[in-house]
């Protein structure tokens, strides 16, 4: 019974922010001796700390408590074809440290060397050691395979299906890894807090190296039956391979994914594109061969969105990642399309996470996991 | 509490099938006086009934009591572009009076006079009166539009879209009207007594006059944002117009729809076909041309399996309705053509239920909220 009063003051300091005693007592219905001794064994455990004072003006103050952020940390870790990101956050949700790097391994094992080395050096960085970090998630394109322990589905990384690769990045990272798709990380981001906050339905497009989506149904990730619902680079794109009805394989994430964005400029005679980045600057500087492959990316978007809304009807789609930053120049002529051809055309937004979506949404899982854990292990399941 | 016990013996009664009273304590955890006060108010109610006796061999007999199917009655009504079939089933899931028509109607009101006249009908036919139905159930192509009173996306039946037009059934059905897609109702139908029982993710095909899936998640239809999920009919089909990016709207539907074998049949010259269901006897037959029609047909399913894949990630999805009656025909090539362009194959397989499937699911959905209606009704709410 102690244990569970005094979990329930942790939660409410943790969702109610810094609160007096008395305030602790009336929202969470404890009687105030309760209240104060769960304070003080929070305050033993490290748990709650005292954190100022209120002043009433009556002359009389009380102690403010919070929930004491530097009782655990959560290493996030983003993996993508040309970028790794890793942060560590405190309890509070505070990133504490950060740090961005180009991916250019060229192997499954001088990838995850990398991940691990760029780890250990933030988790130093922060002043931290591997003992400090609670609970550790890693997003990626893909599925992870949980019996072969690889991930499926992710044809950009090389070596990621390598059975026993999940294992090496434990190994690398720290035991207990919780690894996750990034587009499902971002869609998690979104709806926690993001673009999608609160959509009951809510698919986020991630168009970089590859494509994919994350689906949240009612706050939760939609994983499907063998956890590949939103590998949208499936979707079987229109155009078929010599006339016949049998689309080629995988390739809507041919025909949408950044890459394409530049070939579709060069194709176009824009010689000089060197990344979707730089096609969408010279769409907005009025270049009217990027402007045209721009609006072959929205048409082709809009072919995405119109196949999702057919099969779950989102209330909302958000652009997250890369593409999400050409917002501007997408989200009119997707909406035209789609109203072109279906009556079923939800609202599609940039999302507001930006490159920081799949480290965002790592921290909210992340840290749904520490808060726990720090708990049991401080003082014990309740 | 008496009527919880009471609630409690009739559900066991229901979901056990017949039992005497020491079974009902046993297996209820109540006492045996507990049990026989409740019986007792359930047989005065007409909610329960001895139905016999068992022999134990010891010479000692005791009295079976089982819940009174003909405490209640559901309607279940299925309409689409061609058929009109109207059934009713008692609490205990017989159907005790069936028929099935054309749909001649030429415009809304003359459908829903003829739905109308047929319910009444078989409601005599069975020895009933309205006061014996507890619950109505339509499925029904297109989505049911709660502010306007209508259909959405139901373009087929002519009239389904006009404000007010489910006001307009109630006054011919009954009050309480329940309206669902009928690709809903299949799929509930065939996760609850047909080839989809207990699978986690699962997508039911119908294809006859238009297109359509129910979308069934851990044993509940899922709806989507505003009910569409599953209008596959919407799904931007591959070959688009003069070359563009952008397919023409409700293509997959006029593609892949019954007719659509038809209209395939005889650009190959196949000019005597008069309908699918001939197209595929024809191909079962051997005639060559027929038999090319059904591929094509096939690589059209498979390129609608592979999209609901890529977004949902189903176990499982079964061909319903009138098309899973040529599931002898187009397994082989559908799945032959999934694995050609997609890594995300789910299981494909022919509905239990055929031509039954939307009645069936109607009354799964019917008598669920009948039983605690009937007990209401006869007993009082607890």
């Amino acid at each position: 019974m102690r244990r569970i009063n005094q979990r329930a003051v942790l939660d409410l300091l943790r969702r109610g922010g810094p609160a007096t005693r008395p305030q602790v007592a009336k929202d969470t219905g404890l009687s105030k001796p309760t209240v104060s001794q769960a304070l003080l064994a929070l305050e033993a455990a490290g748990l709650a700390r005292a954190t100022g004072h209120t002043s009433t003006g009556t002359g009389r103050s009380a102690v403010l408590y919070e929930a004491d952020p530097t009782a655990g940390y959560v290493l996030g870790v983003d993996i993508g074809r040309e970028h790794i990101r890793v942060a560590v956050s405190d309890l509070g949700r505070t990133m504490v440290a950060r740090r961005d790097a180009r991916n250019t391994a060229r192997s499954g094992s001088a990838l995850v060397a990398s991940v691990g080395r760029l780890a250990r050096e933030i988790v130093a960085e922060a002043g931290l050691t591997d003992a400090d970090i609670v609970v550790r998630v890693l997003g990626s394109p893909g599925v992870a395979d949980p019996a072969k322990r690889c991930f499926r589905h992710a044809p950009n990384l090389p070596g990621w299906g390598k059975p026993g690769l999940l294992d090496d990045l434990e190994a690398a990272l720290g035991a207990g890894l919780v690894v996750e798709n990034d587009a499902n990380l971002t869609a998690v981001g979104e709806w926690e807090s993001g673009a999608a906050r609160g959509a009951s339905v809510v698919g986020c497009l991630m168009i970089g190296t590859g494509v994919g989506m994350g689906l949240m149904v009612d706050g939760r990730v939609f994983r499907g039956a063998t956890g590949a619902a939103g590998e949208i680079g499936y979707l079987p794109y229109g155009r078929t391979q010599s006339g016949g009805e049998v689309p080629a394989r995988g390739h809507l994430e041919e025909a949408t994914a950044a890459q394409s964005v530049v070939r579709g400029a060069r194709e176009l005679g824009l010689g000089t594109a060197k990344s979707a980045r730089e096609v969408f600057r010279l769409a907005r500087e009025g270049d009217e061969l990027a402007q045209r492959a721009v609006r072959t990316e929205a048409d082709r978007l809009a072919y995405t969105v119109a196949s999702v809304a057919a099969v779950v009807d989102p209330e909302l789609i958000v652009l997250g990642g890369g593409i999400g930053t050409a917002a501007d120049l997408l989200l009119d002529p997707i909406d035209r399309a789609l109203r072109s051809f279906t009556p079923l055309v939800p609202t599609v937004v940039q999302g507001e996470l930006g490159d920081d979506g799949v480290l965002t949404g790592a921290m909210s899982v992340g840290l749904r996991a520490a808060e726990g854990l720090v708990f049991e292990r401080r003082v014990g399941a309740a």
